[in-house]
């Protein structure tokens, strides 16, 4: 089980592990928008580096050529752009490595050490001329403060309405170490994967290969279990660097420091998750889903997820309407495996917790109470299977309502 | 290919096929509809009959009676009530066992020849009352005439808006024959084997085997291809009725007079999903996606319904916004192999055509023809995938845009 007992939090984000800095400009990529809309997270050293990157067949050119650059291992910092996905476009390639190149240039590192990432409206050309101008003069100005973090966290934002930003700190063999991450994500939203964008920095010495297993495994328990949509973006990317600044003796095998470092990076991955959930467009709740004694993970991991993602259950959410029935539907044709007439569902948020259903027919309960639960603005479905000897057979999804909001913002992005 | 080219439309609904009678009756199931909820169908011959169900894990107790009523393949009557699903209840089973008896009881015919549909909100009982009372005297009182279908095609409906009815004549082998249907559905639609409700009677004369054949064929092209909110609901059925009074000569093989009844089932069961998707919860407009020259027909059926089933497609298409990107990514992430830089987007209505999306990238259109094309009520999605040699692997889904009544009809359904 995943532990976040060892994990300190602590301001500073991206910026919290030794030797990064990072920035924000606003380059004025959508003409339309006053905010910042390019960043760059930077570190003084060549790092460790992984990614995880959406399976949507349609990828966005930044993600090809990332793949490309991560080949190896090793990165050395971070460009991205809000305002255009750069995907779909006939020179989306061709711009994504010039964003890599003038990055390069200006940090005097090399071009394929860079990471590039793009979010925004897909179809568009992205424009040369503001990269050209702002990269340069960005790359000149980073900081390792935690505003720098934070103006970075709010320059990748589109629909977003939250900062999305974390950091711990932990010990490895008596260093201290530390983690850190910024994501961005709001629509679009059902990551499979890998998700929206995600960037997390650490000062841990650790191997690329045991970083790159540590981020997909985290993947699953994070960002693969959030959905407010189910759409899975073409430009969904979780990148993570470690500087090895921390001068722990380097990870190189799953051993105890794995761990350690693995329940860190699940700490800031599950945090950065469910506050994308939280902040998931027109939400007004965080919606998690919790299912225990299952016949199995992988039909608790389907109960969870199906559940969360059920337009019925979401809008009933919103209204806080305990319409158990949907949930149960929804767990129904999940895919999963389980009994029906074994099925007992909880309602729970910090207003109390209320049994609706028990052996799958309704329980004795007071709709005054469970609408009094489910006005909270963080709700927990809490599914039992009652399966015996299947303690360990349990899953969390998290998800939003379903609102006004989501179609008035979504109705209206272009415009 | 199907074609509808023999299938004459006529009026009449479930009542069109000779030997049909029908009715409804308002018994009061739910106290605060004014509606009739309880609809009897009734044939005054033995017919062949066969259905399709929910896959859902968690099925009503409707559903569990009639699969057992049905293994024979004989039916004679239905009975449905809407204004409770009689699901996830601990006495279900009792229940829809004593609709099947009082209505067997009052048409003098076997138990085991009815069968029994229920439909709205799921997890509270179905009292006996209303049903002991009002299935004898509406026995007694069903008629073959136009109004008698279209009154029980009212009493079926819960949030529905439209009717849903359809009744077709065709011929074989010189006899006249004649096929109708009525269904319910608008919200907890995504048909998976089965759908909705949905009941269907003919006069053609053919053997279970052959009808239930021609009935699961039909259903994958028509029902299964419409998705409102992705939900797919407990108490989903699609039956058919056959009483071989048209005289034909019995249909007992795959031979020339199946097709021609194939084709007028598929003619009522297409026209019916069509309806469903237009008339799901909130909807404005019926949103199509055909696939063409995909490289295979299962990926063009995953790409078609995986567009018409993206919550960003359909905020788009309630905007009139010809935001591609997002068709480019729905198709992206349904699953199906093909090469994002072939693909071209057409969107078509009776205002017109325009080309947003040509090999994969944004084609040069004007935003004010598209806003027009996607401003009438029946709008067209056309993809072409550009395989060679590949003109039967296509495919067409229904749904509807996703509007701000979707989430008031949900969020307020139980109130």
């Amino acid at each position: 089980m995943i532990s976040f007992d060892n994990c300190k939090p602590v301001n500073g984000g991206v910026c919290a592990a030794k030797g990064f800095t990072a920035g924000s400009t606003r380059a004025g990529i959508k003409a339309s928008s006053q905010k910042d809309d390019l960043a760059i997270i930077y570190c003084e050293k060549n790092c460790a580096a992984a990614a995880v990157y959406t399976t949507n067949v349609v990828k966005g050119a930044p993600i090809t050529v990332t793949q490309n650059h991560l080949k190896n291992g090793i990165a050395q910092a971070v460009v991205v752009n809000s305002g255009n996905a750069n995907t779909c476009n006939s020179n989306g390639v061709e711009i994504a490595e010039l964003m890599c190149e003038l990055t390069a240039q200006s940090l005097k590192i090399n071009r394929e050490d860079v990471i590039v990432a793009s979010t925004g409206v897909i179809g568009q050309k992205l424009s040369p001329a503001p990269l050209e101008k702002h990269i340069p003069l960005l790359a000149g100005n980073l900081s390792n403060s935690e505003t720098a973090s934070t103006a970075a966290c709010k320059a990748i934002m589109t629909t977003d309405t939250r900062l999305k930003e974390f950091a711990f700190e932990f010990e490895l063999g008596g260093k201290t170490c530390h983690i850190g991450g910024i994501s961005k994500g709001s629509g679009m939203i059902n990551p499979n994967m890998a998700t929206m964008l995600g960037f997390i920095t650490t000062d841990a010495n650790i191997s690329p290969l045991m970083l790159k297993k540590a981020l997909s495994d985290a993947n699953l328990d994070s960002y693969s279990r959030v959905n407010v949509d189910g759409d899975t973006s073409t430009n969904d990317m979780v990148c993570v660097m470690a500087s090895g600044l921390a001068g722990n003796t380097e990870i190189t095998a799953e051993n105890a420091d794995f761990e350690v470092f693995f329940n860190a990076l699940c700490a800031v991955m599950v945090n950065l998750a469910r506050e994308t959930a939280r902040d998931g467009e027109g939400a007004t709740k965080l919606l998690e889903c919790v299912v225990l004694n299952a016949p199995s993970v992988d039909d608790a991991s389907l109960i969870s997820k199906s559940v969360i993602s059920s337009s019925l259950v979401k809008t009933a959410v919103f209204a806080a309407d305990a319409n158990w029935g949907r949930i149960l539907c929804a767990a129904g044709y999940s895919g999963a495996a389980f009994e029906p007439q074994k099925i007992s569902v909880s309602i729970m948020s910090a207003n109390g917790k209320v049994l609706v259903c028990e052996n799958g027919a309704g329980a004795d309960y007071s709709e005054e109470l469970a609408h009094k639960v489910l006005s909270a603005d963080e709700v927990t479905i809490m599914i039992d299977l009652q399966e015996k000897n299947a303690e360990l057979n349990r899953s969390v999804a998290w998800g939003c309502d379903l609102t006004y909001d989501y179609v008035k913002i979504n109705a209206e992005y272009r415009t």
